[in-house]
């Protein structure tokens, strides 16, 4: 058996959630206070690889203690404030249960889902500095539906190779898409995809081709053809880190 | 004539709005890029002074040039890129419009309405750092109905010394409060107040006594009790200034 924990962060400190020998990174934090709260060292496997400045309401990732007899001693309903005492501020753990070992924190994902969010003003907003793009400029609401029906196109299953950065070693590129919405909240305009998977930054090219629709630099209507291109080249801008939470991981809720 | 701003800014930083010769404030921010944006120095007066570590989405202030002719050089509608290209990143100038001279941002306000958040959870909220109170506790939400309910009581013409801080010299103690609501928010507990006025610590000291309520250590109906006896010490706590929010000011719309 092994934990699962359900982990919120502020990723603005961090080298992304991926340890990393010479920076600060999330899964460092988890590893270190996992060790000092189970008096042992602990493996930790998340869910995805969030980049530097990149958020989490909802992260996932399970801790597993390297005990001999592979028991649990701690409770799992004593595992937050246990961890939250050892984690820095800009961590928390929301909440733990017990996994069986064939669990995997990323290969047992069923969907995620991220939002993207930018705040909708010629002006910046120092209320969301770090936690939202802010490109000084603002749309109308109808730039913002124009956007949300172009975000239509993308649901299904499609080869999304145009919105993957060069660099990834993936070569399946096909990806499920459940639902994706654009809407105006809070003087935000915020972009919500959940799917089966995504490649690498795939939220933000596709935000950053979202918001040339809502620019007038790309139709509408031109979105499924960028997808099914497969260029890189014909998607937008990859939007910044800052913008991004990763706000829920999905399991099969009968297979554990 | 002199400039009307609305202002946004993060208090993290700062040791309040109102200026002091030894340490940073928004005042002394708003002074430093006014003098460079204008060339002049400049009269900076507030609608009010917000404690160290206390949040504005919509404060308001006033600038005055001080030009020998008196004449606003710089159209109002430069103001805002104007003045953030010299603020730093937590303050933002969000509107500037023209207004006379008989208009004062802190004696001219019809009514002020706040914000006090707090983190309804046993677990900290990272992407709510700064910016919300983390009892650590997690309320029910027939226990935020009966904060409501109790808040209901502050409505009206009242002497509300009794949630007033020691060390004020305001002698006039009456207030009147047009709204007052309590509600559960994405997480949080939102206790929303307006009033034509608001005596020392008198929103953070409210916050306290009716998160008391929610807690269950003072009863919904006694609250009106607390106010008639004008005795700071039948009032729930003071609770801490990042969870405060000045969200907007009102002016009278016909005056100028």
């Amino acid at each position: 058996m092994k934990y699962l924990l359900r982990i919120c962060y502020d990723g603005s400190a961090y080298a992304g959630f991926q340890f990393q020998t010479n920076a600060e990174t999330v899964q460092g934090k988890l590893t270190e206070a996992a060790r000092k709260l189970f008096g042992i060292p602990c493996d930790i496997t998340g869910c995805s690889r969030t980049d530097a400045g990149v958020h989490a309401a909802g992260f996932a990732a399970t801790v597993s203690p390297r005990a001999a007899d592979g028991v649990l001693k701690v409770a799992p309903e004593r595992v937050p404030a246990g961890m939250n005492f050892y984690l820095p501020e800009d961590i928390a753990v929301l909440s733990a249960e017990r996994v069986p070992d064939a669990f995997h924190a990323r290969y047992s994902v069923v969907s995620k889902t991220y939002e993207y969010r930018i705040v909708n003003s010629e002006v910046r907003n120092p209320l969301l500095r770090g936690r939202a793009y802010m490109p000084g400029r603002r749309l109308s609401e109808e730039a913002v539906r124009r956007m949300h029906w172009a975000a239509q196109s993308l649901v299904g299953t499609h080869d999304f190779r145009a919105y993957m950065s060069a660099g990834s070693s993936v070569t399946d590129t096909v990806r499920t898409v459940l639902a994706a919405s654009v809407a105006s909240e809070g003087g935000c305009i915020v972009f919500r995809i959940s799917a089966d998977g995504f490649l690498y930054n795939m939220v933000r090219i596709l935000a950053g081709t979202l918001y040339a629709v809502g620019c007038g630099r790309i139709a509408p209507e031109a979105v499924s053809g960028i997808t099914a291109s497969g260029n890189r080249k014909n998607a937008g801008e990859t939007l910044p880190p800052e913008g991004l939470t990763l706000v829920d991981v999905a399991y099969p809720s009968t297979q554990y």
